[in-house]
């Protein structure tokens, strides 16, 4: 039997990606959707908010959560309340504490809880990990420079606090480089740059070394124009691998490989099988980071942005 | 047979807590002191460095780490591939990730991993905490206003980045928090105030609820002068309970009991006990608290301040 599923937040994310991954996946049923403001889908039931769906809305066995990270914690916790499953957009909460409540409640009310991060699902992440593993490395290199006028047109919580900034696409960054190397990373130290007239970095200079000391520089801006950059460079003792486009692209010593984006759809096969098994998948890695950033980072104002 | 320990980092908190508390306790005998800058103590070996001890000081069994957090991490780890015992002063370290990583550490090699709160082992914090468990929490407000001038002369690195500013103080009016208070906390909105020529804030306002919804307000600053404020009160069906003066006054609706101060040699006694149990206490939740308020908070930028 398909499992029920509603999406909350019908922003950009939900329309682009869940949406067609859940109408393409027959282990998923799209039962209703939730948003205050944005519209639905026609045929599908349409609720206002989260606790009208659970109170007054079709049953459901799981809810997808694509709201902006400030006001994440409180739905998950009342989904959880209810005894829904729960796929949680990235990052998983605004601070590390809610994240560590969201795993206790979740497992004390016995329901899946998916904290997921796309960019591990790009088709160059697991072959990059199998190929490292067997490498001496020796330096990382990330960057990841964009356009915000392009990416996040109109979304205004991204600038505020909590909303994190450049660190939003930079999080997908730690969230693969976490993923391929072997040991785990440290951050040492950290330049933010925030526009004068903005809460969150619109830049920022990263230092991290694994656990046995190797380097991982990381660059990361939002004032890119022209050619993006997305792009993961790791030297070994086997010669250079290179992640580009987020992910999509693994080029090897011996040749380059592309597949077709296949993030979400695989996302929500690992949803389902999760499901299944009464299984979570939580990894707080990535965001330990950014907070260690904002943490241990020294702060630089810049000019002011306007988008 | 007492432990022997070394004593690592020789500023004002190892000559004003750690030696006396040392000094008084026999289950300790000191080995050695090491600084590169500040002196050591009549009659007692003392080293430039870490490594110099470890490989050229005395035998030992332990070591406590009072050196400033941002370098502390390297010094544990090094201390940790020695099969040391290890004490380590608040923080436990500059990032999140350092702690966890040193748990791990010290884990796979077996020894014991102190990662100390003084303020939780002022006298009123046990009696507070068993107090709070049989009554129903209304509010909570902690004041922690200090002159950093008085009590941090010449410290430089406390507002370098990593040094956290008045969080240095406000972390252990968190330690306390998290102690004395029986659910989890979770910060919920932060403004952090930065002086114009400093990397760390002077001030700071948080807003915090535990996992029942109640509100706990933050207050710290770093500015006051005239009487000093370190006070936790809770609003409670039962009446008000107050912490003062750090923790050692705590207030009950039927009188106030004031206990000498006995910190230093409370925690050098649950050392000696974890070292003999093979056991660690590493509890991050004050420094995760801290690390939320920079990723979640806004910052406001305010007047120079000179030591």
């Amino acid at each position: 039997m398909a499992i029920r599923i509603a999406l909350v937040g019908m922003g950009k994310i939900a329309r682009d990606q869940h949406l067609p991954a859940i109408a393409a996946d027959p282990d998923f049923e799209l039962v209703a959707t939730v948003s205050p403001h944005h519209a639905g889908v026609d045929g599908i039931p349409h609720l206002p908010d989260l606790e009208t769906l659970l109170t007054e809305g079709p049953a459901l066995d799981a809810v997808a959560l694509c709201t902006p990270p400030q006001v994440r914690h409180a739905l998950a916790m009342t989904a959880i309340g209810h005894g829904v499953h729960l796929f949680l957009e990235k990052p998983p909460g605004a601070t590390l504490g809610e994240v560590v409540a969201l795993e206790t409640a979740a497992d004390a009310a016995g329901v899946t809880l998916f904290a997921s991060w796309h960019s591990r699902f790009a088709a160059g992440v697991a072959p990059a990990r199998d190929w490292l593993a067997r490498r001496e490395i020796r330096s990382v290199r990330i960057t990841w420079r964009e356009d915000v006028r392009v990416w996040h047109p109109g979304q205004a919580w991204i600038w505020e606090a909590g909303g994190f900034g450049v660190f939003d696409p930079g999080i997908n960054a730690l969230s693969i480089a976490t993923a391929i190397l072997p040991r785990r990373l440290l951050l040492t130290e950290a330049l933010l740059e925030f526009p004068a007239n903005r809460e969150a970095p619109i830049a920022a200079i990263l230092g991290l070394r694994d656990t046995a000391g190797t380097p991982v520089a990381m660059d990361l801006d939002w004032r890119q124009t022209g050619p993006q950059s997305w792009d993961i460079e790791v030297d070994t003792d086997a010669g250079r691998l290179t992640l580009s486009e987020g992910g999509a692209v693994l080029a090897l010593p011996d040749g380059s490989t592309r597949q077709p984006d296949g993030e979400y759809p695989a996302m929500y096969a690992h949803f389902a099988s999760l499901v299944r098994d009464r299984a979570s998948d939580v990894d707080v890695d990535p965001l330990r980071l950014v907070a260690d950033a904002f943490l241990r980072g020294r702060r630089k104002i810049v000019e002011a942005f306007d988008a």
